[in-house]
């Protein structure tokens, strides 16, 4: 089998793995101050960045009131907002300066998901979903030098980008919302 | 088991079920395709958008000429370029519009990643990579009204998400790079 | 005087001569329909589209709820809602084609700003600003070959800019608002 | 006359009067610092981020090499390559920590477009231009409380996208370039 559809499938595996060890009630938590919350905020740098987006277009179709930390209009963030944090380590550093501004500032709410609880953003946030296992999936998988099928952060963006779509289903689910509902709220021009 | 996970595990099983059914023939030219590219432009719309940038991202980190069509510097597209869209429908009406463009450039190849091969923009491509069968998940998988675990486009952005992140692991071994050549090439401020 | 202040010199009686030009009941009436409007959604291509973003910050800072189009989070535009278009020209492609979107929508009105009412844009939009004469600088500033002190569109934007940033001052003025209430809605993190 | 065009009035005469204030060799050696690097990269937060987008967009067209710090493809600066940072004051904090970055990378050079020559980001920088007398701009142009013409860093912002611009048509002069040269390197779509 060609090295792309083998490092494919090991991904697949990976998210499929890791989607078995999550502690369901740290999900179901984290869904709660989603639905709590007056305003949403991402932020998230690189490719984890780019995955918060893609998340907060789909908290957009389900008609949340949503920004992207760092975009032209997102606002101040205030009382009764969630500000979500996607780091693998726990510790970017434009993502843990915002944490620390997000700590300070009275009734907002700082969420993390991470593959690290024990880091810098673990510590300063309210609530934390960890990925559990992605630095043991080498040995869980039996891939040799996992490396060089998923380099740097690849696990951790593969398997969030898996894990919002399923907080996304759950979301669905508790707000009764179907597919119809969000292609509603779809932009019109692409 | 939660919804939230449970979605997460369809979405992993849909994307080691794609990786087994694509055409490895296919998936090579379009390596190959990459590896001849003087420069790469990515393009995709919304969330399949969001995608092309990770993966225009990892291009970077190995050390491809790479550009995101609509980005501040991105420079026109000229000979022996090639242009990779990413479309699940192979309908975006932007991507298309951009398409034709390329076509009538004398030079610029047009690749495309996509669930439809018979779309408007699979017949102007000179290369498809298909994503096949996601139709048909819902079947293959024994999962009632899949639209509830994954809306929209969930399923394609998910797999070509994999896929990408795959070919990343073929360009390494093509090129004999390992995750620390990558890892010098990234950005210094996160 | 070298060549770089001398340009800059020439962008300045740019604006300062279009400032004396415009219609002043257009542009109140422009004013009014950024008061009236439930949300406001800013478009431009190239150039334009950085100068829209600019002034879409500044609407934030007013409290204004803002959008982008084409940004991550940006909703779906719907009734008493206004869509501001930036294009010198009034032809851009993208831009026209997200005019006729709006001006099919009900409820939702089209604002244009632009160096040509009798453009494509200008045809559909339901406000009209025209920064007027700009084909004309060269003349009245006694200025031989402008387009080597300020090519392809770099007086409208420039023009533009500063017209936006007038708008700015008068929306203050009709609000009773300070520059310190700007500040508290700035974002914490730069 | 209405507060909108009188505000854009003063903001034209401040650009006039900056342009004829700034030193000229600083200008000149800013020109020469970025046709002699091998890639330029810009920075800037919020709407100073917006101008550098703009004047990265023209050194595009112009034909360098040429990067926005934070867009998705932009790779890591290296030898001979020149970072320009726009400021206002010199002090935003995620420019300085860059700015940092940069000066202990062997090799690349930074300048500073600011208001403020005596800041942190200044301090660092290994070319200054500094567009003097924004704070006495109240007391030139004989307008009382000018922050309610032009508020928070209004005047720094339309008058360094002004200097930017005078730039490019000095850049066009050096190289000997005409307008016809820029539109052919420009974006085929928009």
């Amino acid at each position: 089998m060609s090295r792309a559809l083998e490092a494919m499938g090991i991904i697949a595996r990976s998210v499929e793995k890791v989607s078995r060890d999550i502690d369901e009630e740290e999900v179901e938590g984290f869904v709660d101050s989603l639905l709590e919350a007056e305003s949403v905020f991402l932020m998230g740098a690189g490719r984890s960045g780019l995955v918060a987006r893609a998340f907060a277009m789909r908290l957009m179709h389900l008609g949340f009131s949503v920004h992207v930390v760092g975009e032209t209009t997102t606002p101040l963030h205030g009382e009764n907002d969630l500000v979500v944090a996607i780091s693998g380590s726990g510790e970017t550093s434009s993502v843990a300066e915002m944490g620390e501004i997000v700590e300070e500032s009275s009734g907002t709410e700082l969420a993390l998901v991470t593959g690290s609880r024990s880091s810098t953003i673990g510590r300063l946030a309210d609530h934390v979903v960890e990925l559990p296992g992605l630095d043991e999936l080498e040995e869980r998988l039996g891939v040799e030098d996992i490396s060089a099928y998923a380099p740097l952060g690849t696990l951790f963006e593969e398997t969030v980008f898996g894990f919002l779509d399923g907080v996304v289903s759950r979301l669905m689910e508790r707000q009764g919302q179907t597919e119809k509902d969000l292609a509603l709220r779809h932009a019109a021009l692409e």
